[in-house]
């Protein structure tokens, strides 16, 4: 059985828990923690980038970023719900591209405490990130917050994830400036079951 | 005709660039400067997140990032060479994610430089994205410095861009590290032409 390395509060790890429900090959992965920070983890030997989520086939082979395993578990259900075929297609990954580097931005806003002392904190790349995450923000709710109907694609769960994550990280600012948005995610959570199953804990 | 924004130095920009060349689509593509740091800049408006490089399709609809361009260039093509389809798809798609990984680790060192002064440089969080440039390479050396044949695929493609960008900021030190990863850069620099077209001005 493939099994997943990740951890709990990774919103790329969530991304693909929630991809892997959505479509229906819960039970054929294992979940294996994964810590990021321990060079003695095998994670950087299974991938040389040190990075979770990454997926290890039965054959031994890894498969990495989240994208890619995506790309495995829309193969790998019975239709491929996660990144339909057809004139959508793109428009899919676009969208699960910008709530990534949504993540991306939110995430390198958080590695700037976690990564260095306070006091080499640098308020140009913090200020040059948020303006990132904020446009991101404004796109989404102008551009995706009408509920979706049916099984979620990638997109969709991206968006969910990032939101998520904004929730566990930025304490929820994002609900004052985008009431759209938390209604999308309300409709969302209470379509997709795995959102909850896989709440982050800090 | 779709415009690419990009820049002459992105390495992304130029994985694109090759790709489209490799795909038989380059005089299908306009190519229009665009600046990351500049607010005025209409990138914003087209991807929220500021990104290059961006590809504007004839109805106005924005695509990125590189490797949404990548399965639209893929489409597009007469045959699908960049992601063949078949059982080594996932394979190329997992070579693309550590190339393009590689890339972040290195540009995430770079932009140490461009966004912070010198008394914010972090040694911690460098270490943390070597550590990650290091592996990456030792990987690539080990697993993929056989020559390839015929029409590259996007994993070779980010390879060579991943190599390129290391030359251009890095002042070429993986050379003496890694003589195979020399000589598989040699070898694709000779099979593709697309690649000495697209060498980045600083």
């Amino acid at each position: 059985m493939p099994i997943l390395r990740t951890s709990p509060a990774s919103p790329f790890g969530r991304k693909v828990r929630i991809a892997a429900a959505v479509a229906g090959l819960s039970d054929r992965i294992r979940i294996e923690a994964a810590d990021t920070n321990d060079a003695n983890d095998a994670l950087r030997q299974q991938n040389p980038l040190g990075k979770i989520p990454t997926l290890l086939l039965d054959d031994g082979e890894p498969l990495y970023d989240s994208r890619v395993i995506v790309e495995y578990l829309n193969e790998a259900a019975a239709t491929p719900v996660l990144v339909p075929p057809g004139p959508g297609r793109l428009a899919v990954l676009r969208h699960q591209a910008l709530a990534d580097g949504l993540l991306d931005a939110c995430i390198l806003q958080v590695y700037e405490g976690r990564y260095r002392p306070p006091e080499l904190r640098g308020e140009q790349w913090l200020a040059h990130q948020r303006g990132k995450m904020e446009r991101a923000l404004a796109h989404l709710a102008t551009h995706h917050a009408v509920p979706g109907t049916g099984v979620p694609h990638i997109g969709e769960i991206a968006q969910a994830c990032a939101l998520g994550y904004l929730d566990l990280r930025f304490a929820g600012a994002w609900r004052t400036e985008h009431p759209a948005l938390v209604a999308w995610l309300q409709d969302f959570a209470a379509r997709v079951p795995a959102y909850a199953l896989t709440a982050p804990t800090a």
